[in-house]
């Protein structure tokens, strides 16, 4: 067995109460709140420093010091991690921003971001003799867990909607997960798990709800600041639905500071969420601690379409601390933004290319300085939404029959 | 202007004839075949240690030295390459087989290995100041030259069959290429094309038809070289169909030799294709120099219909030279072994599934030592395919409904 995991404890977000990361644990049932994995920070300065990274694997594995994962027989890999930072060079020009980015998780296994938080949650999983993982999904999760499940040799329970898109369905399918097809939203899928807990045994690994995938989501942060050289980016924005991702990266650049590998100056956090659905945004505006429940939630980026986000309070946190924001977008600047991304060769998701159609309106609002460093987040692969962006006139068909 | 290519010359891979890499080129008319880079590679003993490639990016391009692009500010990158090689532990101990691997270029930009060779060409053609690419294609390689083209502000031209993939169609209009969808094969694709070089000035990138795809191509070679630790694999099995892929590792491995990077024992090349399309199969089998036209032409891995490759005699030279071998599979075995590759949490394309389909026949007949390291060559994301996998019930469905 070789630890190099500098692991110490779990707390409770809300009340800070100290829970054993060498059992199975959920959240504080008191609170109703996520717990969040604490690090013996001082031990890993001695441990690890950043030339050491140099000779590493190119994966989100490569920062295991800072990650869950006690026995490293026990990490479950696909090859996840460590995607790639571009420069958008036309984009930047056309805004007016010298120093423009986008991190592209498109190219991670399953297509999308999921694959970070669950290859954590199953690894862990593993490490402590979890049989049966189940979750409520609206599809890229679920695709996601039932691929690190076949890895692991453990069972996947996937509980969704039955019109959920077909490539995600189609990978639990292959991966040989448990599916079952649900006539109804995503909360009704939540109903079942609740069930399958009760009734089978299956643990729920719901975001969250279980204190890993938030590890798993917090590489891209660690990513980030490597990949920029450990001065990072002066905004960052990311689409927001559940969460993870920007509560994640938020515990990283802390833990990076607390390491003295980052300086003082951390990124300003923006939300971008749909203006179907945009609970934290309002929250944010109204300068609340929690978001309230979005009523009649709808968005062709399925992605942010969360009601209410169970770590919403943590969300928006992030918000505040960071001095950053949150901007609703529309269906319409989604698409358009997502034309314009391809332009620079990159195909993203939705809720990607939300990040560009909010970048629009903080610089309109004046929040930005031009010479600042900007990231934009994308959280998965166009390739995986054909259902979205074939229906859409907007993308602009160029093509001819000549035969 | 920062050069650290060694590239010193073309040549015809028939007649030896030395072409300049300063000006566009195509083939050599005279016997109708590729020209092939070669670089100084003594120049390259004293400017480049294996050691120097620790500190550099994660992507095919940490390579500079051995491809043939001279200003690195022509690189025309989205985050290609170095993608990951995974331990097939369960499908190992099942075939017994106690190293067995698969290289995962699914997690590639356009999801297939496409991206390399024309990250390459497009990359070079901009450095050449080509304006207008075109290619005929049956659908990835027409995406990935679409997105190249878009982030190098190059105009594409793409010409595909109507009835290629909706993925592809897709990702050829957002990323802005004009496509000209024919009612026809690839063939009267391919006609239009020479049409378009004569009228409009159209620059051909058809594989291995301009001396670049296949230097992008090396790279899967450079690193998997680079990924064993300098030990290369016994045994690798790829789908081949035009065959850039199988020509450019073996002209890696070749000028890592040289180089003196890895040892004489190079690996077993072994060419898979479909039994509705196995020319190279059936001219290995007969010990021919080239292939015939196979008629007919069937098979559900599109990537591997092809009924002639224009470099068929160079695949064969490595087949021969490797002491490789060559076979053909069913699609049934196809669809079977996709799915065994996902119980390894590897959702590949079909032509990558292929390769163990294949892998199983080379064990049967007792050409595999199990000590030996085996490789499978996986060359894109079955993300992409869905429509070839959700009309097959071999799959095996587990959908239950609840509610």
């Amino acid at each position: 067995m070789r630890n190099s995991s500098h692991l110490e404890k779990l707390v409770c977000s809300k009340c800070g109460k100290e829970f054993s990361p060498d059992e199975p644990q959920t959240i504080c049932e008191k609170c109703n709140a996520p717990l969040l994995p604490i690090y013996d920070l001082e031990s890993v300065k001695n441990a690890l420093s950043k030339e050491d990274l140099k000779g590493r694997r190119a994966d989100m594995w490569r920062y295991r010091e800072l990650l869950p994962i006690k026995d490293e027989r026990n990490i479950v890999s696909l090859g996840e991690g460590f995607t790639p930072v571009l420069k958008l060079e036309k984009l930047g020009e056309k805004l007016g921003i010298k120093n423009l980015y986008i991190k592209d998780d498109g190219l991670i296994p399953t297509g999308t971001f999921k694959a970070r938080g669950l290859a954590m949650a199953v690894s862990k999983a593993k490490e402590l003799g979890l049989k049966k993982l189940a979750m409520p999904t609206a599809g890229n999760a679920g695709a996601a867990l039932a691929a690190y499940a076949a890895k692991a040799g453990i069972e996947a329970y996937v509980v969704m909607p039955e019109d959920a898109p077909l490539t995600c369905k189609l990978e639990c399918y292959i991966f040989g997960a448990r599916v079952y097809l649900v006539r109804g939203l995503i909360s009704d899928a939540g109903r079942i798990v609740s069930e399958g807990k009760r009734k089978f045994g299956w643990f729920d690994v719901s975001t969250m709800k279980e204190p890993y995938r938030v590890e798993g989501k917090k590489t891209m942060g660690l990513e980030i600041a490597e990949q920029f050289n450990w001065e990072v980016p002066d905004v960052i924005l990311y689409p927001t639905g559940g969460g993870t991702g920007i509560i994640g990266m938020w515990k990283a650049f802390n833990e990076l500071k607390e390491l003295g590998w980052i300086d003082e100056k951390m990124p300003r956090m923006i939300s971008v969420q749909s203006e179907g659905c945009a609970p934290i945004v309002k929250a944010f505006k109204e300068k609340k601690k929690e978001s309230e429940f979005w009523e009649d939630a709808k968005t062709i980026a399925a992605g942010i379409r969360v009601p209410k986000a169970f770590a919403d309070f943590l969300i928006l946190r992030v918000l505040y601390e960071s001095g950053g924001g949150a901007v609703a977008v529309s269906d319409k600047e989604i698409l358009e933004a997502s034309k314009e991304l391809a332009r620079e060769g990159v195909f993203v998701c939705p809720e990607g290319a939300a990040t560009l159609a909010g970048l629009k309106q903080v610089v309109e609002e004046g929040d930005i300085d031009k010479d600042e460093k900007i990231l934009l987040y994308n959280t998965g692969s166009g390739i995986k939404y054909t259902e979205v962006y074939s229906k859409k006139p907007q993308i602009g068909v160029t093509a001819y029959y000549l035969h």
